[in-house]
């Protein structure tokens, strides 16, 4: 990591990409501690425990579904940042506001894991989902206006990650009124179905190589 | 990352700043811990929980105000490292007291989220957020003096780098007096209006390159 | 950390690495959460202070030994990506599955603390612990059919993280069993035969040159 | 960040430092999370939120302690780790049981902070602290045995070091009958001591290049 020269830029995109894999890289990891330690009376038994143990278990669904959309954000991220030429200052503010929108998710991922079976807390999280691709979006539209991309990159690549970005919060902000008028059900399961299409249909956000 | 050669320093420049990202990445995140999960009883309504979401809105506000602080600092402080030549002793210190005063915003910010009406909140909230700035001046006059700096950062950038350090703590400090006589949302708003001339001044800080 | 050209990948093995470091790192950290402080009446002796204290010896042995968990499949972890010459959209899925179950690890590890003398705590974190061994395994397996190994790693190499990936898993399931059947005590001494077979027989995986 | 080629070992030093810096920055912002939002009655004056946050002090002044002790074994570790040459195994394992000795250090802090006027409290604070000196001194002992150290490293410098890490829990250990029967003041005024001698002695750890 060589002291960028007075040429460059004071705030370099690599520098951007590290300060955001670590918020991505923590926010990630802080989702264990919705896991609530099931206080039991003193003596327990092991059949109290493991009913404990039981009823932790739609937190630990919501977890997985907010890690996997976190790592999936984070491949989105790099795929994003591979194509960027130069960061500007609405870059770095923009990228922020994407940071912010996943550093509080481990909140809705709680509040999921406890409250699960109300729409409420399905909407809520819905919604909080669909703010990262969201800011996203914008950190892509922004790119793309002050020509902060390289030159190979191709309108195609372009415009596939307007749908890609957008194709989470048009699923997740759809959710809301089958939640609130079809069931909670109804609206995991489109949640659900996002990510089996996702990665049947193997998106260029994963790609590696 | 290469091995510093024996010539170089114990400490480069590029380790603390690493650290200090790392540290200004966790306490950016650890903000998420305060939003408190509404306890709600056994069978509650989507009404109840709707409305223990509500009352955790104050706590998204100062998280929000937490984490734009935080960002903003992070920007500030490559803007500097940008421009350091080499490190000493004295500035790996301080920039230890720096770290240390962001490492504990997130608990002033939880009580202003939770206790935001009291004017004791939000002073001792603007008293946290001005011992960063005062750490960030601390630092650039540290390294002015003990000539760490590239020779071709001019005296304007210098001067405008103290301005902009010291503004925060000028703004924030002022608030208490505000916040202790005319009202709590009267030093609040002081806080906002900072935020909205920074945004519009494009500070130099923010620039990227 | 150069630009990676339009030639590589979008996601570079040395970026998968760096952010499975992260997560090792703050999962390995986040386990003093599961320290509680004792509370106290007010105004406690250093009796009382030091029986709490002794109250928490064994959630220090249960972080103590999630603490060597982590350090080993981080060694382990190191140890395959060295190996590895490129990425593929399969082994970022499978290593975000190996990361997720290392991320959940602090729950059972203070479940452990708190009711170790309960065979289901000791099941529930032999289980735990058993998907990590299996994540790592599926994650050498789709290396070696993929192709994604330098050249000249040997057969013997990957028969060895073969059985190394599984032993732990092996030693840890069979240990369900033996814990249900005959004793927490004997199943857990089995944990422990483990980790003194693997610093006795200086594993491959330890090996740093 | 090159990919270490088949030559060089599977644990670069760099890898291990990298992964130590994460564990040093995540632990020392873990720190905050001891401090515990005050629990006031529903319409709290400004009197009763001073009064609370007074009573967070004690656990403020931990922190800063704690934070600085971090800090410097943060700067000990770059000072043996810039003069090391290559690792091998034993050292790997030395350096997990180092972080193993600085992840925990919240806990200890935390009974500080609430029980700071107890003996307990202070001595198995000042124990916490002494593993961590006694760590440093046996990494630095294995790679002084091992050869690890480069050539041009000088005895002086050696035998500074072993000093230096033994300094930290010969005066804490020392603070400790102190503080079992003298008073627990006069053991925490051993503590300060150290830091100020720390400070004033200009110690070759600090010395950045």
């Amino acid at each position: 990591m060589a002291k960028p020269s007075a040429r460059e830029g004071i705030l370099s995109t690599t520098r951007i990409e590290m300060f955001s894999d670590a918020v991505f890289a923590i926010a990630a990891t802080l989702l264990v501690l919705q896991l609530d330690l099931p206080r039991l009376p003193e003596n327990a038994t092991d059949a109290q425990l493991w009913d404990a143990l039981w009823q932790v278990a739609p937190s630990y669904f919501s977890l997985v579904l907010s890690f996997a959309v976190i790592g999936r954000y984070w491949l989105a991220h790099h795929a994003l940042f591979h194509r960027i030429r130069k960061a500007d200052g609405g870059l770095a503010t923009l990228n922020l506001l994407l940071l912010l929108t996943v550093v509080v998710l481990p909140f809705p991922t709680e509040v999921l894991g406890a409250y699960g079976d109300l729409a409420a807390a399905a909407i809520f999280y819905a919604a909080s989902i669909s703010a990262i691709g969201l800011a996203m979006w914008l950190l892509w539209r922004h790119a793309v206006k002050r020509n902060l991309l390289y030159p190979d990159v191709s309108k195609r690549t372009i415009k596939n990650s307007y749908y890609r970005s957008l194709s989470v919060p048009v699923v997740f902000l759809a959710s809301i009124p089958v939640t609130a008028w079809v069931g909670v059900s109804a609206g995991e399961l489109m949640w659900l179905a996002l990510f089996f299409i996702g990665f049947f249909l193997k998106p260029d956000d994963a790609r590696t190589h």
